[in-house]
């Protein structure tokens, strides 16, 4: 098989042309029970070939279920892979985060084995030999336990055999050290990222050294992923680009979250808690994320030489670049919409110079985090009275998208702050949820966490207040107004008996603590009459 | 007034011993609202002569709730101090930690007001200025928020005014880094401990760097707590040592759960995933931790060259020392029973060279544990079946200890160990409560967090697994036979109801979830009949 010109440039090492091969011609190398690392993280930089040509073959030989695979991906893939892996049955147990409707489907109908996991720890845990615990161990007394494949895809290969990857690090330096195999898929249609990473490898205890970071734009690895090259076993060229779709627009209820926080951000300045350029700023994808970075740069606000250190960049970042407020970004992911993408390009020579790429284990390190007192934002399912939020399963047990960096951040920052509207729409009730509720059904980030609950209503600051005072003041300042009297009497009431039994630190009445949501699945909405 | 010869010998520094008082002396400077940060951790190392005075003056004067203060320490104090202080109601406000009867008494039924916090985070959150939130900002234009005293005990001071501190650090670097003015206690009833410590102050980012700490013995600070001496108000002789009491011995239950741990560990190092000294321990106090400790020394299991990363060292670590097995151990305190305390003297120019207390930001640090590789265990309230914990609150209410260093620990550990019994006893029933349920009512470690959860009936190993497949393990391995049937019953049903409507990821019976608890409170036993 011969390489286009193309590829050739993309790859200055004659050895691995030789192992040129199309992704059909590799769906022999998978046998059921494989173990498997893709490259990805937030839909970009997935590999996209070889799964395909994979769930090709499992669909015209009418495999489903009987040619299922380990997969393990740093974050989530692209929805025509991932997701059609689901829908098709090839897929025995995934982590630590995925998104789609398929794959969620599997995950919450039994099919699919998934577990997720902070995603600062998912690549350390995968390296120690948790997912391969049946293979015998890792790296101690000589012994090795691997991945089957790893499938990764690169923007370009150096001369050495390194791989520079694309819009996303995530988990491939550690998913490449711990596997027998490599397939690398050179992306053509895109451009080399070449110069966009900072990469390292992951030693194990007692060898592990600090991440040398002090601010957002040091640099402490290499350009390229090193590589074993005698384990690349094919390289195929990839044709078509990440398959990312637009970022979800701000809206009226996002904009007022957004204005709260910002009004937060300038206290603080003021009280001399923050510089006036604030600390590294994370932010996730979303409405209310984009709010709040256009809130920044907006309005009154106005912060000068902002920094950002987060997990995922979305076009909202390029926007603060142009408007001068925004002098570095780092990530372990730029997944922007397609015109994104485009814009990203055509001011390379722009954006480049002030961007870093680095793996998910360093862009979620609570090491870093909290070494640059990092401004943490996210978005919960629930929050409750007591400061505890619920990041992954509504009604305690459906499964959404998975915990992902919510936790590495919240634990670690300076600011821990979750942003979520007071309500969510049913299908008869335009406030038939509330976000605000007497107790977390379930619970990713404890109280022990959080310093701050912001709403459209308004802003719950917890720093340093007990259970019960921290209860008073996000039911009101963030609960709905339709909720507050609810959640009021729910407080009044569980205070009155557990001070009562000498158990009032934190009042529960436990045997009512999800009346509400009962009542949601009952009635449709979180509206009940009255407490039991 | 004129210093003992004992206390000149410790304090040579002479514009310090101008500002020699007596504890009496020094009570009208305390107001009522007064922010007070104390030094001590786990009952070891906290003042005792301006403490008791206040609460004699409290007494004398019936002054009981008309002389409050709000009261930061970095873990617990001692009994005759906090407890009295609580019990004459003079404790506003306290936080992050606290044993004794009195002081819990005063948490639970509303009259103090408590808040626990990661004890890594407690100094770091103080120095931000987020528990002194009413006094302006900390740190950034110029602007700093205060203490208004800090009353620090040293076991000597050093010639540029700098204290060393006795058998705890804590928090006390920050908290001095924080205070207005400073009263030092200066213990002459116990010998100096210079050379013990190795202490680190705080900056505020972005100016934070590494903890350049690559082994358990690794130094990077100094012998004393730096001081500026104009902060300096008062010296007092103190004349009592800490009042520390005996260590929970060990039963036939706490040496079941230590022999499977122990099991376990071996299990790793024959995997390869473990160096055949392991990797440095965590562990904490009581008589699980103490049967653990003695389990790796004795019997068929004889680790050599361990190393200790803990947050408290308590006697058994010292026969640890003496059977030749540890090399070398680390901590913010050393909480040896008075028998312990006389061996450790005894024994100093055996013991100190490998021994060396840090603070307890340093001693906790999820950096460092996390590049450690540190093996973490602790106990629980109790443990669901899909591997959260109860750390802090029975019955989802009443706060017992707080969180202390668990979620630091438990977080960033390689190996994140719960240990408990299976059961705990009732006035009517020997095995009332079962420590493994179908929900915590309280989460302080996640589902995300845990890797083992062992007790005097197995171990389950849940790395890797899905939650569905961690119940079953759970369930199957650590709970206690009168429990099985009534757990499995509950995961049964709880995975037909969820997985017939889609939500099956993580099963629960949401509006039965916690009647074992239920059932509990009114019968006095958790053995249900039936599930509703």
């Amino acid at each position: 098989m011969s390489a286009s010109a193309l590829l050739k440039a993309r790859v200055p090492r004659p050895s691995y042309l030789k192992k040129l091969a199309k992704a059909e011609d590799l769906v022999p190398l998978f046998k059921n029970g494989c173990k498997i690392g893709w490259s990805g993280f937030t839909g970009v930089g997935y590999p996209k070939m070889v799964p395909t040509a994979l769930a090709d073959h499992v669909e015209k030989n009418n495999l489903q279920g009987k040619l299922k695979f380990d997969l393990f991906v740093g974050a989530s893939s692209g929805a025509e892979t991932e997701n059609r892996w689901a829908r098709l049955n090839m897929i025995e147990r995934r982590s630590p985060h995925q998104v789609g409707k398929e794959i969620a489907k599997g995950i919450n109908n039994g099919n699919i084995k998934f577990f997720d996991k902070h995603l600062s720890m998912f690549p350390v845990d995968l390296l120690y030999g948790y997912y391969t615990m049946d293979r015998k161990g890792t790296g101690y007394g000589g012994k090795s336990s691997r991945l089957d494949y790893a499938i990764v895809e690169a923007s370009a290969i150096t001369e050495d055999g390194g791989i520079i990857p694309g819009a996303s690090v995530g988990a491939s330096p550690e998913i490449i050290q711990m596997a027998d195999k490599i397939i690398i898929e050179v992306n053509t249609a895109s451009p080399s990222f070449e110069g966009l990473h900072d990469i390292t490898m992951t030693d194990l205890p007692p060898n592990r050294k600090p991440y040398l970071i002090m601010a957002p734009e040091d640099r402490i690895g290499t350009k390229h992923i090193p590589i074993d090259p005698e384990r690349v076993v094919a390289i195929v060229e990839s044709t078509y680009p990440d398959q990312t779709t637009e970022n979800a627009p701000e809206d009226e209820t996002s904009r007022a979250i957004a204005a709260n926080l910002v009004d937060f951000l300038k206290h603080e300045v003021n009280m001399g808690r923050l510089p006036e350029n604030l600390l590294p700023i994370q932010s996730g994808i979303g409405n209310i994320a984009n709010a709040v970075i256009g809130g920044l740069s907006g309005g009154n606000a106005n912060f000068k030489n902002l920094k950002v250190w987060t997990e995922v960049l979305q076009d909202s970042f390029l926007d603060l670049f142009d408007s001068g407020h925004l002098d570095f970004a780092t990530a372990t992911s730029i997944r922007f919409s397609p015109g994104g993408f485009k814009r990203f390009y055509d001011g390379w020579e722009n954006y480049a110079p002030r961007l870093l790429l680095r793996s998910q284990q360093v862009s979620n390190s609570p090491e870093i985090i909290r070494r640059l007192g990092v401004i943490g934002m996210n978005t919960p399912v629930e929050v409750d009275i007591y400061a505890h939020a619920n990041s992954t399963c509504v009604m305690g047990s459906r499964m959404l998208n998975g915990l992902g960096g919510s936790a590495d951040f919240l634990r670690s920052a300076k600011y821990s702050i979750m942003h979520t509207p007071s309500t969510r729409p049913t299908k008869t009730d335009p406030h038939g949820v509330s976000c605000i509720v007497p107790m977390c059904t379930h619970v990713d980030q404890t109280e022990h966490d959080l310093d701050v609950v912001v709403t459209e209503q308004g802003l719950a600051d917890v720093r340093g207040l007990s259970p019960k005072e921290r209860a008073r003041v996000i039911i009101d300042k963030c609960a709905h107004p339709e909720y507050k009297p609810i959640l009021q009497d729910y407080f009044d009431r569980a205070e009155f008996e557990c001070l009562k039994k000498g158990m009032g630190h934190e009042p529960h009445l436990l045997w009512n603590a999800f009346d509400m949501h009962k009542h949601l699945s009952e009635h449709g909405t979180m509206k009940i009459p009255k407490w039991a």
